[in-house]
């Protein structure tokens, strides 16, 4: 039980040097150094222990080196400093009037056991404990609103509109899947494995999945499954998996592109070649980062709380015990190894 | 002076055969036929003499043979039949309530001396005539519209925006240009000769432009321009300039999709490599016909012609004398020898 004032060791997951592609287990390191339990003298910030740790494709742009012309909206991680991302927090000290002792909280925290937290003001009150925990880095945390904004405000969706996911078992695509199935649309998925097919089709209620490594002709894998075309693509992957989806498309159709990560390691990222496909069939392709939509929490939370208390809808979790299994499972959701939302447990309490 | 009932010559623009890649002035012929100038029996036809025919890139398309991946909004021609297109004519002889003999109107004709239009509910009746009648073929037809429609509802422009237009002496691009400054907008246009970037600074008000072929590097071409990047890009061209726009646009910006003009003849289009920039800048970015939004037409006039008239809008036309000079200056525009629109005088009255 930690004890506020107390110095204690402090585990942390540390970047050791920029990674030019994706990370693998080895660029990151574990180290344990100190820390007090108790915020500084007058300050505002919050320290807390960390409990639920958030893998997200997003995290290996900040492990790479800036390059003037490398688009990226993430900051470089400082190396020899843990990681920062996203997670569930219980608050051990406060200067903050907004937190007392014992909160539970969720929003941007580093990769180490405790965390001083000087911007407390971003991290979210966890007010709803009947459901998992973790959850808060998933289903209800930041994947849990993009998936709800990408799907909801970046397109229209219309009851029985065409939606194909790539990376559909991932902590953001199971959701659209299923934000998208509520609203009676056909909904296929792809993914990696046939274990995660398996799980589109059997636990998410996608109408169809495919493996995308199976298929010889993706344009051919697609007109498969959609002979009339699609209506909502929902982006995930980039490269190939985009272009045959161009030439897919239905007119007016709509593509919301909340991530490409097979292009996030390419030294030059692939061409995609049927951009012509936007202007014959008019389709609206937008770009969105869930940091600009944190307005919109309130609302989704009242959303999709009740949906997962009816069970209407649900969630798959990969989990990943303590800060020293956490880069394993960082680098694995790059290789394809998660199965459902990655997360690394630091502590359950 | 065309007589109703008179069986007369009629000459027509024929194409030969499907073309690979762009029209040459050889894949097009001229032909006479006869035609008597009167609508069939009972028939709700009008019969026009052309005065005026518009040549639009698009018309490309539709002299390719159709593939069934190769994306299209229309459909090939017939060969050996006049070609389709955008023009001006005057009515000899009506079945239809709204026109009536002597009318004007504009819309789709035919490439020959007269014609026999079967769905004339399609046609706009002209009621200004204190403008060049030419103009109903671009800056107050189609080429107007799908600026207007292009700049004003694809893109949700604010004053100071900073506005880059490719192709910007072409029928549309100059007016966009003119629509931005009246807006306030900062405007930089790129354009193929050094007499056409002249145009776009002395005649078209544009706060800059370059020849894009005498620039190594587009992307440092915009970068000078924009060194604070792009908020809207009116997209004309395609390929290796949309790729450099992407590097250079600001967060949230803009991209109307109104033509892509260096891929329409490509056997494989070009691969563009930046659109991650589409996710990292939370880019917006439709594409978009101007037949879809032929309902603006009257607001757009109700827009257009007091700027006209006051002198605050101008407009370019190159003019091509004959249905003999009609191929000449169709297969021009694919190569750039025009300056402003390419229009084709089939009769002045």
């Amino acid at each position: 039980m930690a004890v506020v004032g107390e110095e204690v060791s402090n585990k942390q997951v540390v970047l050791k040097d920029y990674v030019p592609g994706f990370p693998k287990e080895s660029d990151l390191e574990v180290r344990t150094i100190t820390i007090r339990l108790k915020i500084p003298e007058g300050s505002k910030a919050v320290l807390v222990k960390n409990l639920y740790l958030s893998c997200d494709p997003y995290l290996s742009m900040r492990m790479q080196k800036p390059e003037p012309d490398r688009p990226s909206f993430v900051e470089p991680y400082k190396l020899g400093s843990p990681i920062i991302g996203f997670g569930v927090a219980k608050v051990l000290d406060s200067g903050h009037p907004n937190f007392k002792k014992g909160d539970l909280v969720w929003g941007t925290t580093e990769w180490e056991e405790y965390s001083l937290i000087t911007s407390p003001e971003d991290l979210f009150k966890i007010e709803h404990t009947d459901v998992p925990l973790s959850y808060y880095t998933g289903i209800l945390g930041m994947p849990g609103l993009t998936a709800y904004v990408g799907f909801h405000h970046i397109c229209s969706p219309r009851k029985g509109d065409r939606v194909f996911v790539s990376a559909a078992s991932g902590a953001v695509g199971q959701l659209v899947g299923q934000f998208a199935k509520l609203m009676d649309c056909y909904v296929v998925g792809s993914a990696g494995s046939k274990e995660k097919v398996d799980l589109l089709l059997t636990k998410f209620g996608f109408d169809e999945a495919f493996n995308y490594k199976e298929e010889q002709d993706l344009n051919m894998a697609l007109k498969r499954y959609f002979p009339e075309g699609i209506d909502i693509y929902f982006e995930n992957v980039g490269g190939k998996m985009l272009d045959s989806v161009l030439l897919n498309m239905r007119i007016h159709g709509q593509i919301s592109v909340c991530g490409m990560i097979s292009q996030y390691a390419l030294e030059q990222p692939e061409g995609v070649h049927n951009l012509l496909c936007i202007l014959v069939k008019r389709i609206h392709m937008e770009g969105f980062i869930v940091l600009d939509h944190f307005d919109q929490y309130p609302k989704f939370l009242d959303t999709v709380l009740p949906l997962i208390r009816e069970g209407k809808i649900t969630y798959v979790e990969d989990i990943a015990e303590g800060l020293e299994s956490a880069s394993a499972a960082l680098s694995g959701i790059f290789a394809g190894r998660n199965i459902g939302k990655q997360v690394v447990v630091v502590s359950r309490e």
